[in-house]
């Protein structure tokens, strides 16, 4: 039997810990989306933070947006998704299992090193192993239907947003407005989007829900590969900053006949998550939308979403460069990166195993864990008053259970920075040990300095 | 003409200035969900915060959690929402518009001061003003559809959630085991529900699409009341700390025919939002759920939802107490709420008239602007320098533009707790004049000190 990959290391570690369960699990469950426990939804909301302190807080030209997730049906008919929103599905004759025709023709791609000579005539079903039976294939449209209105009838029919982008794109005037900005400048956004996927997998990789960080920048027309390239570094940096190995990554220019219907280039960043066949899949993408979304929807609405230079006179509708972010996706590539087996010494004098997970503390879910050596009575107060005092400005694991080396491995295994232990000494100096999870260096550190002490070490 | 009331000027103040934006604008818009501008949502995002800070990461007995808008159907089928989650609809005769026969019920009591003596024969068409001729009520169910996979068929039927809480009851025992917690407790969790208004309005205060911010609180069966008057104590308190009136707030026992399907109890917390008609509006509600919906999904599925108390051997169903908030109600109140209009002193030695909004310093959605008193490019360097190092904390507002007193203005209007002018004196002493909004003192600040001085005035 072969060794368990990384990712599945991390999927099982996930499960087990409450980073991700299946969602609906005690009805069947679903591939179609995941729930985040509660180590899950902090180290979620950790990238959310970071990202939106990066890209839209900390930055003079960027401003945020949270727009809705059902549009009026008008902005997905001017924006081509409706048309073009689609996969090429095909039915296998036999099981009559429906699949993804471009996913099939792939997959024999990774696993032969090349295309089929017969087309779909080479291709055996992965349900039922029938080979080369399949019907023409039929676009299927991403769009998630919904109705709103106490008829669902066609008046009725809206779509629950494919992508973020668009509620930005339709607010252009209404923010260079309220917010009195000029290109180049860009509007960041956080949230959910549905895609009606024929085959979600690969646990939280690709789901019919998921979460996009999107920024629509703004720029002159002239200015647009010079952002665009900017832009594709500021994306590479971010990862790495955070504690990505870059040789874990890797950019990917999209070819024309593989990029959204709106894109004039495309530069994906790809990450080894380590999936079966391809291990590489893409964690986000950089593209030029030109001004075919501004430009659409001057076309269908009565808008003129377009800038006036005072400056030079020149009125123009700006290019778009859009770096567009799965939240998830980072979240498993965090997750794979910073997973590792090492060792760690036992008290017989030798060594045990041990699995960390090497989190930038900025990212780790839980910040410190206060452990007092013993349920004695003695310790409680002090050790609760601690967790008490520290759980004011971070998330603050409490644990009394079992031997103190065991403590340490379940704090190791979900990322925790700091373990504090308070012992009997800690009744006499008022002092507790400080133990980092990296290095596994321990430093006594007065009871009044523990806060300060991990306010220096909780950043980037 | 009347005097237009606080809740108009906050209106109008929330759309120029960019906190709320009506969603799809350029397309005539929708009252179905609003969007949120580069204001509202730091708004919005830091009501969120200090939510998630005071329930869920600051309590020890407090988890989060991140659960599916898309649960799989069966969850909703035990739930009881499929079947009961309805209002009930009357169309008009005449001009066919649709109603919720218990809004006009109520717009004619609180008109009126009674119920009407001859039900529906009484009322009024909203729309037309045809009296009394009105279809039979039909229950219309409140679930937005959606369908998964690529036929629009019965098996691919799928419901948007209505609430949250769902998805915290079916992972009750994934989070006991993975959190190792024990009642009481309680799951956290904050997001989107869906609910199919008839008619939704008043603003962002009824939506189709809208945020929760939900808590589910697991207790023993025998401490539920005493666990559900802590939590009606402890959100009002929440409340009045990030600086809403208690005068604005009431406190409703809801009767049991106006109850949720669910709830063995519920108070709602209302605020005086200024409504026509009834002032009053729902603002959140702490319901007991009992042991129903632990009890509905044991009774759907292969699931056993309980806890076993290894201490006293007893194997119970946990009650539930839930302190349910909407996030963008919550946002209007805090918005009606610290609108003011005062006066302010002008350059001519007189007063002029001022907007502001006296948001506790938490929630304002920019923390402090910085402002060159001239734009000759002596000031320039160090007032960007400034401005750069403090939005690695915060929120900042760079403005150039126009007289000192007209951005002061701009400032209060938006309820920035902090102008910075930057002057010429700025670069003989290396110090700058810090106002503050409500008292519109100021103070002479070391260029050095500006970052502590900001961060010890910007806590509760």
């Amino acid at each position: 039997m072969a060794a368990k990959s990384t990712l599945d290391n991390v999927i099982t570690l996930a499960k087990r810990r409450g980073f991700v369960f299946q969602a609906g699990e005690i009805y069947g469950g679903t591939r179609s989306a995941w729930d985040y426990g509660p180590l899950g939804v902090e180290l979620k909301e950790n990238i959310r933070n970071e990202w939106w302190k990066t890209f839209v807080r900390g930055r003079e030209d960027m401003v945020g947006l949270d727009s809705s997730v059902i549009l009026p049906r008008a902005v997905w008919e001017a924006s081509g998704h409706v048309a073009t929103f689609t996969d090429p599905l095909v039915e296998c004759l036999s099981c009559h299992t429906r699949l993804r025709q471009d996913h099939l023709l792939e997959a024999f791609e990774d696993k032969h090193g090349k295309a089929p000579e017969n087309g779909m005539a080479d291709i055996n079903c992965p349900k039922c192993g029938n080979k080369g039976q399949w019907t023409e294939p039929q676009n299927f449209s991403g769009l998630m239907k919904t109705y709103l209105g106490p008829v669902d009838n066609e008046e009725g029919l809206h779509y629950l947003r494919p992508e973020t982008a668009q509620g930005i794109f339709v607010n252009f005037n209404n923010v260079v407005t309220a917010a009195r900005k000029r290109p180049p400048f860009g509007i960041g956004q956080i949230g959910k989007a549905f895609r009606n996927e024929i085959t979600p997998g690969n646990f939280i990789f690709r789901t019919r829900e998921f979460e996009q960080m999107e920024i629509e920048y703004f720029v002159h027309p002239d200015d647009a590969q010079q952002h665009f390239d900017t832009w594709v570094e500021d994306c590479w940096n971010w990862f790495v900053d955070l504690g990505i190995n870059p040789d874990n990554m890797r950019k990917f220019d999209v070819p024309e006949d593989e990029r959204a219907h709106y894109s004039d280039g495309t530069i994906d960043l790809e990450y080894n998550f380590g999936f079966q066949g391809n291990a590489w899949g893409e964690l986000m993408g950089v593209a030029n939308r030109t001004n075919y979304d501004l430009g659409v929807h001057n076309e269908h609405s009565n808008a003129k979403l377009e800038y006036f230079d005072q400056g030079t006179g020149e009125r123009y509708v700006p290019y778009v460069i859009e770096p567009s972010f799965g939240l998830t996706r980072a979240m498993m590539a965090f997750l794979v990166d910073s997973y590792v087996e090492d060792e760690a010494p036992n008290t017989k004098g030798g060594v045990d195993k041990r699995t960390v997970l090497k989190l930038d503390p900025r990212l780790a879910p839980v910040k410190a864990a206060v452990l007092p050596l013993s349920k004695k009575e003695e310790l409680t107060p002090t050790a609760e008053k601690l967790a008490a005092e520290l759980r004011k400005n971070w998330n603050i694991d409490y644990d009394t259970s079992g031997a103190i080396g065991r403590r340490y491995r379940r704090q190791d295994e979900i990322g925790t920075p700091f373990c504090i232990t308070v012992d009997f000494d800690t009744l006499e100096d008022q002092a507790v040990t400080i133990r980092e999870r990296d290095t596994m260096n321990q430093e006594r550190v007065a009871l009044d300095q523990v806060k300060s002490y991990l306010a220096s070490k909780l950043v980037g």
